[in-house]
């Protein structure tokens, strides 16, 4: 199912003066050379994994000539976002034709053995990282405009000519973020896949921290509320890079539109802009990143700028209830995210946010010292807690239900847990009993199982949390994960909502969270 | 068959005051912006022709979203050489994905509906003029670093994304040549053939003259000693410009190998430089274009010179002669141009083309007045005009044979005229008798082509020369070409020694030639 939205009376409200605060935060980035460590081989297997046949170290490469058809795949060791630099060469007689070259860049090996002509998916396949180049003159050094997000390169020559072949002298990468991690200490726990976990998170929010919070470096490359409230969360337990969340807090507050929604999306390029895309959870939760802000910072000027804006999306929110105090259900549509997955329901969980907004927004409020809206907003989420399970509850299963085909999904369980609809206790039954049911609609994205690592600790299930973070991200570092991914679902490891799995994005923020997670929840063990 | 030649022991003598000479003439480039007149579409027939179906003037092309997979062809009127400029913009929501979009120029109408990865020939598909480009931020103006020679432009889209769409607000070309044509006049006749066969000659040589005599602008893109003698002649009859000729010269003479041969051909960059490759004829014809010059210019300097590596080239090509006094058979080599044409024997042409240079350097000598080289040169000549009967003459089928096979070619015939192996009245009879004939090695390409024009108006076949150069160039005319060809055969007009007709250059320098022989040889006809 293709899901996006398109507004189409899109009129978006500029404050000049929180963009100006926003601009005047945007980061130089820090720049460091990489170079390939090795060149590989790579198959595709019956099951359709890639692997490694043959590893050899790269500094054979420039002694090696390139004819028609030959290609080399290099392997940079780790993931990274960046500029590639070619010095290319010929060997033989003078260059007479063009060399013609295909670069190919992955995050994964599987996008080596992916053939990019047969993707029929309903996103862009611009998206893939490949360049068709003509060198009419060598020597040559080739410096690509464009930034990549990669692993792997691989390198082919469509055509040179039969007298003259290609060298390739040197290939470095201008490997570029906003962060810097030589200062960060991984947590010092003696189980390896943690300490792995912990570095490979680390790593993914490096690598996502460009001028803003992207969400992805090799796609989408915008920042998302959603993943930007995760990355947040992330930070504050590692680079703490309180401006960046603060610009970006302010150019979410400063590019509202409409009734003063907030879009669901920022675009970075040519100027920084809001999607025409509303997402209904997204928009909640921007009251949750600013709490978190100002819990890490106590930035009273930022909280009193935006405060209005967070709660304003509570009252937006409010007025999507019907008579019966839920939320219509608007599955059909991209208008509530909650998770990836073809046909989740997510008319509960949109209830679920919007009640554990308001506990944000109580927060807030709190801080703000503004009884009024502590008032108004306390009645508001007790009455909608009581109508969640009025309409949700299913007694006789011990499971929320949602939508008219009272669909049961791990997505809603967790988010009703996380609006603390019931008790601390009750909730721990419910996630029990939800693991032990093991409902049919099960989480995909790594954004969800966030929550449901959250949900887990909130109900006092601390230990099962750790082994189910070891189990999810564990499981993407089994299948040679070096950023966390966008999509990981343990069930179809080739699950994509895009119609194939090499466009899907491997460095991916709302991923990156389980150092999060260790470090707050854990940090007494890894002491 | 693949036609190239590596030389093992290549070793480039640089004569680096002939090199200041020649870069101190280094053309300043003419520039003029040029847009596309209309939009085409394009369909091939049963026969394999393209031809245009619908046609509608570009203004409209602004107001066009082109989606995934939408395409457009834009005719710019008539073939230009130049850098594209292309003004995108989106139209819907904010651009959410890199728009990747493919284009393609084209010489001819043909080449629009060839499938470039289906070509298996044996030069480069480099030379194919397309692009895949991602253009990551919309709106761009994207200026197209390469150049190109074309009228007709195919822009494709990719893909976008289901968000927004891809508009074209401008089309614009920078068109270059080192000469302009806006004061040349065309010839006067009634003939309409013939205006227009003089006009895409000059277009033909205006788009060929660039930073030297290019021989092809679109392929190859580089100096060949055979092309630049004729491209020489054309200029001295129209855009005069003598000191591109004076350049070249200096340059070919400023880059000798070995024993001072002369190569066949000079790569432009990335600095001026001679390929490996020797052409027995082109070598000798050096001292054809010094005579051409001295005759144009009375430029004593430079034929003082450049008399001494022309002579040498004579030098060299006698060292080659068996003791039988004629060349060895070396048809199986890339060595002896001639024409191409599969299976065509050069043994006698190569002798022909010797005895021809031969003249050229007694009437050199006599400018030098250099005695002992006109005594010597003159003596070895005729003793060569004897063998050459003596060998190649088949009294009974009165033509010239040529190798083991005994093979009649037109190229026999011609460059034996050309010769003067035997006299006029003698000649006129041959060409007229091969003509009877028609031998089954017809002649392939325009560079042939205009030595058999020479040869007619030298045997006094003035008339029937006219009626040829109707023929063969307004037979390209009639195929709708706004630049003559590399080739053109007109029994197999699809015929291409690289394996494809779509990568032929169509517009290509030894081609231009009609020009010169309408304006030397019958211009009183047209005052």
């Amino acid at each position: 199912m293709a899901s996006f939205c398109v507004l189409d009376e899109f009129e978006v409200h500029k404050n000049e003066e929180f963009l100006r605060i926003a601009e005047e935060l945007k980061p130089e980035l820090h720049e460091r050379e990489i170079r390939p460590l090795s060149m590989v081989k790579v198959e595709k297997n019956e099951d359709g994994d890639t692997f490694v046949t043959d590893e050899k170290a790269q500094d054979t490469l420039k002694y090696r000539v390139f004819k028609k058809d030959e290609s080399v795949i290099l392997d940079f060791g780790t993931h990274y976002v960046g500029y590639l630099t070619l010095n290319l060469a010929s060997a033989g007689s003078h260059q007479d034709a063009p060399a013609y070259i295909y670069v190919r860049f992955a995050e994964r090996l599987d996008e080596l053995t992916e053939n990019t002509e047969e993707y029929t998916g309903w996103i862009s396949k611009g998206w893939f990282q490949e360049e068709y180049i003509h060198v009419d003159v060598l020597p040559a050094r080739l410096e690509l405009p464009r930034r990549y997000a990669f692993r792997y390169l691989e390198i082919k020559v469509l055509d040179v000519s039969l007298k003259f072949s290609l060298v390739i002298n040197d290939i470095s990468v201008k490997a570029v973020s906003a962060v810097n991690d030589e200062n960060i200490q991984l947590i010092k726990s003696d189980d390896a896949i943690l300490r792995k976990i912990d570095e490979v998170s680390i790593r993914t929010l490096k690598n996502c921290m460009q001028f803003v919070f992207e969400d992805g470096p090799k796609r989408d490359r915008r920042m998302w509320l959603g993943d930007f409230r995760l990355q947040a969360r992330a930070n504050y337990r590692t680079f703490r890079n309180m401006s960046m969340v603060k610009r970006c807090l302010y150019l979410f507050g400063g590019l509202t539109f409409n009734e003063g929604k907030i879009p669901a999306c920022l675009f970075l390029e040519p100027e920084i802009e809001p999607d025409d895309t509303y997402l209904f959870d997204y928009a909640l939760l921007f009251g949750s990143v600013l709490l978190d802000y100002y819990r890490a910072t106590k930035d009273q000027k930022t909280l009193e700028d935006l405060y209005p804006i967070a709660i304003r999306q509570i009252e937006i929110g409010l007025t999507y209830l019907n008579e019966d105090g839920i939320i219509p259900d608007r599955s059909g549509q991209f208008w509530c995210f909650v998770d990836w997955g073809d046909g989740l329901n997510t008319q509960a969980a949109s209830l679920a946010i919007l009640i554990y907004s308001m506990r944000y927004g109580i927060r807030l409020a709190e801080y703000m010292k503004d009884d009024k809206t502590i008032h108004w907003l306390t009645e508001k989420m007790e009455e909608l807690k009581r109508s969640a399970v009025d309409h949700f509850w299913d007694g006789e299963q011990k499971l929320f239900v949602s939508g008219e085909e009272r669909q049961v999904s791990w997505a809603t369980q967790v988010w009703m847990i996380l609006a603390r609809v019931f008790d601390k206790e009750k909730n721990r039954e419910l996630i029990i009993h939800t693991i032990e049911v093991n409902p049919e609609h099960s989480m995909v994205s790594p954004y969800m199982y966030h929550h449901y690592i959250d949900a887990l600790i909130r109900s006092g299930e601390r230990e099962r949390a750790l082994e189910e973070i070891k189990n999810y991200w564990g499981g993407m570092i089994k299948d040679h994960a070096d950023t966390f991914w966008e999509l990981y679902n343990p069930h179809n490891k080739y699950e994509s909502p895009y119609g194939s799995v090499a466009i899907n994005s491997f460095c991916h923020a709302w991923s990156c969270t389980p150092t999060y997670f260790l470090r707050k929840f854990y940090i007494s063990e890894f002491e």
